[in-house]
């Protein structure tokens, strides 16, 4: 019988699952504008960056997208969702650098492990 | 039987109410620390300032609290509660100025209407 | 100068605005599918009906908005969103009975207060 | 220079990660009570249960804990956070099973990678 017992870099992996699900759970339906975007990127970046084995967040909130749906509707704001998200966040967990990015793909917020290296 | 259709007045102090409740589930639980608390309050004030007929939002993480609790952590961030908040909330509605507050009182973050006025 | 202490009716509408921003906003992000539906609904209306003041919740989640999202779609589940949302909240503070709604109007999720009764 | 090309196993990992942050920052913060409980664990389970490649949820809302607290309170509800929740969660992605599992441990709600099996 196999050993199941995580290896150091899936354990990093799971951690930067981890990090892309709070961000996204905690932030999505937050009101959102122009005007705003500036500073919710910021806090969510920081935010997450205290979260464990968390190398780096960056989060761009896509100004076009934003302005293109606020351009439809009569409302001045909408409300923070995949569709206005580009995100890449870097774990290093035991010397094992994780590289993930979440972008839209086919209308849905797909969030994607792009690399796993081993820094040691 | 008496009228039951809401007053100007009312209706303002409902939008008061929604502001609060918007603000506190919205942002409860988000990663907190001495170093992201300055990123996080700004992000608060922008966003809820989006919604309709919100004049002003004044958001402070209590930073002795804060560092209390770390303090007593093995952890070097914890979450946003109402423990870590004060917060100030003006909304005008058709010519009524509603104010609000959220402190702690009893060890209960308490959301508090202060003042309607009349500012027509 | 005009006093500007709240009275009982306007507190009970403020509270009424609390537990319908704090239920949009604590829900919204949800993943939901035609299966989950009812679930989500009942632990809605039950967490909601913790709240101080609170006499009833009643959530329907719109299950042909839903259907008709999901058969667009190429996942089998979406996000909870106002889209999805019809609410009644009652709420009784100090003998003042203050009903309130949300549904939709003009593809934008509104909250609106219905009625403000003395029932002392 | 070593690949860094995610193995399936990596893959099923970050899976499991995004299903954990997820339900955490869904869901921290929802008003509960004794009476609640049951309800919010079944609308936990099912609605995180929808997110891609989850096999299975299994939320306990820990009633001990949750009466201890109420018992030293002048409210007779309170918020959900991890000092509440014990979670197992299952993901089958690619025919690797990966279990996962968040309990208390030092006071912080710790989320745990158990095993990873490779079942095809």
């Amino acid at each position: 019988m196999a050993d199941s017992t995580p290896t150091e870099a899936e354990a990093a992996c799971f951690e930067a699952g981890i990090k892309f699900g709070s961000l996204y759970h905690q932030f999505a339906g937050t009101p959102l504008s122009l005007e705003s975007a500036a500073s919710l990127e910021t806090a969510i970046e920081e935010s997450i960056e205290n979260q464990p084995h968390c190398a780096g967040v960056t989060v761009e909130i896509q100004r076009e997208e934003l302005e293109a749906e606020l351009a439809e509707s009569s409302a001045d704001y909408t409300e923070l969702t995949g569709r206005f998200l580009e995100v890449e966040i870097v774990v290093d967990y035991e010397g094992r650098e994780v590289v993930t990015r979440m972008a839209m793909e086919d209308g849905y917020p797909l969030m994607k492990l792009e690399s796993v290296r081993d820094t040691t």
